[in-house]
């Protein structure tokens, strides 16, 4: 079977008239082949009673998995409308502890514990409860419990006879963890070896050595960087002595660097939140004031700035020409030499150079690209301007600025990077108007002076 | 083992120092531990000569290895300068498929024709041939061969061992695809559910027939949004009827999503290509140029229309402190609206909303943050400005380049994807370049009438 479903407003409209004719057995026609994420997709365009009525109709196992999927806004009104005993045996009981933990650790603390009070089986709960106590955005926030561990001196149909007893609850299983009688990490196995050796083959002499894992305070977005150059489908979680806790997949960090990119691209493009464009508008206006007044702000010092000049421009009116020319410049010479440092920041290809080589070379290019721009603006302003002082302003502004937005643009992610402090903020709102602003203060500066020198306006 | 290979310049000089002097162990006591994507970012640093010579000591398991790991052009300067037949039997031979293929398809049509003439293995040579065919950006150009199929009348133990036979040359195994006699695809089975099995149960009573596939021309990023929805790690690839012809793998769809999300960051922030903070400074001027020269044949165009209201300003010169203001609002506005378009379609989250009730959507959005805006930059004006025309006319005018902006930047984004170009591009310069110009004239036409209505002066 080829996947091609797609949500349409017509389907969405076909199960709004079922659910409200409180026909069962046509609703679940019409959904029960679908994967869990596409049910899920239907939910997040329904509202909370008609996705009730639905999510009763399914088995265990698939609303567990519904749950999963679901939009963390619609998830979360859904489950407090919920009963706990509920949620707990009906749902978290099917679910890896992962995702149990990622579900449960989204909802008020009260409603936490009556969940984990529900639970009865004791292993799941402590498990859920152990994730539940690290942060979200690090390694042991991303792991699940849900690992094969064999000892290093059993033979092939032991540890065959271990993922047997292990492995019922586990439904993605593709490595087998080796450790030695402490639990610490060893090694490791494919299902494919273990498939293809003998029976009393020992598992030391099948495992390989060289085991990549983490520990739990590792960032999320390391875990990431690691995964991915390293091309791993799982990675286990050590503890600080190397003792196995978990394992994290990668799925759940392919959601991790989804996150990444698109909180990276968020800041650059000036909003403030996770939005889409099928939010509600007063989410997606509260996303996008924030930056709209700091440019506002920024606009307001700008007029502040060229009010200073004003009776400069009632002499020289051509002045204000290339106003909006110099400050766009400054603005996006400013966003690309940050830009490359955020992204090569993001995907760990920053390379090996010092912060003074960078800053060597990215003054290189700017005095490339600002020598460029500005000898095509001067013999443009040569034809096109009747007054000396004004070329020679604007091809000199221009120069300066791109070389200034190109220093000021690298230092300040490098910086903030340095701190700790997430480097993207520098592609933000704040430092492009700063950029916008003393371009502007640059311009009319020069253009006091070079009118001076070469008209004799003595302002 | 925990990995934390952090290459540094002191490594890298090191290693240098111990190629200059041929000393073969030593440099080999340094990198043979290494992980080949570490040794290939190590290679990333050498020039070519000196990345030859580590390059010989490596095995060639490990050496195809670090080849894959190397970025396209360190890559592909390296292979030009290394005999076919080196490659074909040493590099070629010890890789999965579609690896050879994305390697070999890089390289000019003659030195492609004479590695395959060298590959003995006559099977993966017509492997690497057939995905030479597909455009490296469809599911067909993701795909490698090497998966293995059952048949759905056998049983567990003839089908393990089918994946001895088969399995020996594939380093990532987790599922087995279930086919019929024709080849058909019909369903999979994990290693786990194979293990866990009595070997006389029959394939057909185990296998999952709610596989997901796509077709060879299903383009790369359907497929990452597939993998990424449904959770994928492997994903099977059909022709036109069903017939299973290879499988893609979720490291190479990281990577697509990795590019994906690059290029989109690439063009809102103004690069045109894909470049890393390390790269030259030939090249870095060169991704930046492009924009640079949009925005100066923008700025050059708005000192047109500026100048076409020179003697408003000579008047009224304080038409000239909110030139800036206006003028970066509309590009902001522009920005945010088609970023969230942009972002919605890469994820898929773009939801089953009209185009007509998303514009009046972003109409409302525009109106709420317009309406904010101009007011405070109304009451601003109201008590520091002294003309009224000005403090009308500004507020007036922004009001209207956020609603505008809002629209345009919503519609464009559409109309592109709907043409099937890349939606992304309008959130380049282009675009926020001609929001700006409009946002211009508007307010000095604005201003004009406002002038003459106040302040009863005639231009």
């Amino acid at each position: 079977m080829e996947k091609n479903f797609k949500l349409t407003r017509e389907f969405i409209n076909q199960i709004e008239d079922l659910i409200e004719a409180k026909d069962e057995q046509g609703s679940m026609a019409l959904i029960s082949e679908l994967h869990p994420a596409d049910i899920a997709e239907i939910f997040d365009e329904l509202n909370t009673d008609e996705a009730k009525f639905l999510y009763m109709l399914l088995d265990g196992e698939k609303s567990a998995d519904v749950l999963i999927e679901l939009e963390e806004d619609v998830r979360e009104r859904f489950l407090l409308a919920t009963p706990s005993e509920i949620i707990a045996k009906e749902y978290i009981n099917e679910m890896d502890s992962d995702d149990a933990a990622d579900i449960i650790g989204d909802l008020p603390e009260e409603k936490q514990e009556e969940i984990l009070s529900h639970i009865e089986d004791i292993e799941h709960v402590g498990d859920i409860a152990d994730l539940l106590n690290y942060d979200e955005d690090t390694a042991g926030g991303l792991m699940g419990k849900e690992y094969v561990a064999v000892h290093e001196d059993w033979d092939v149909s032991k540890s065959v006879q271990e993922i047997r007893r292990q492995a019922e609850d586990i439904d993605e299983l593709y490595y087998v963890y080796v450790v030695n009688k402490d639990n610490y990490l060893i090694g490791f196995i494919s299902l494919k070896d273990l498939i293809l050796s003998d029976d009393k083959q020992v598992v030391k002499t099948l495992s390989k050595s060289d085991v990549i894992s983490v520990r739990t305070e590792t960032p999320a977005e390391e875990v990431a960087v690691i995964m991915e150059k390293y091309n791993l489908v799982t990675l286990p979680v050590v503890d600080n002595i190397g003792r196995l806790l978990g394992r994290i997949t990668i799925d759940d960090v392919v959601d991790v660097m989804r996150e990444e990119a698109e909180k990276d691209y968020q800041l650059i493009s000036g909003i403030t939140s996770d939005v889409e464009s099928s939010d509600k508008i007063f989410q997606l206006t509260k996303a996008r004031l924030p930056w709209l007044l700091i440019g506002l702000l920024g606009g307001i010092l700008g007029a502040q700035v060229i009010s200073q000049y004003e009776s400069d421009l009632a002499i020289y009116p051509e002045m204000a020409f290339f106003i909006p020319l110099i400050a766009a410049m400054g603005g996006n010479v400013g966003i690309q030499s940050s830009s490359i440092i955020v992204q090569s920041l993001a995907n760990n290809s920053l390379g090996i150079e010092s912060t003074a080589r960078k800053l060597l070379k990215e003054l290189s290019v700017g005095f490339m690209n600002g020598f460029i721009c500005s000898s095509i603006l001067l013999i443009y302003n040569i034809f096109m301007s009747d007054t000396t002082a004004l070329t020679i302003t604007v091809s000199i502004s221009l120069f300066t600025v791109i070389i200034f937005a190109s220093v000021f643009g690298t230092l300040i992610p490098l910086t903030l990077n340095r701190f700790k402090v997430d480097p993207a903020l520098a592609t933000g709102p704040f430092i492009t108007t700063v950029n916008d602003i003393l371009g502007l203060l640059l311009y009319l500066m020069i253009g006091r002076y070079m009118y001076m020198f070469f008209e004799g306006v003595n302002i």
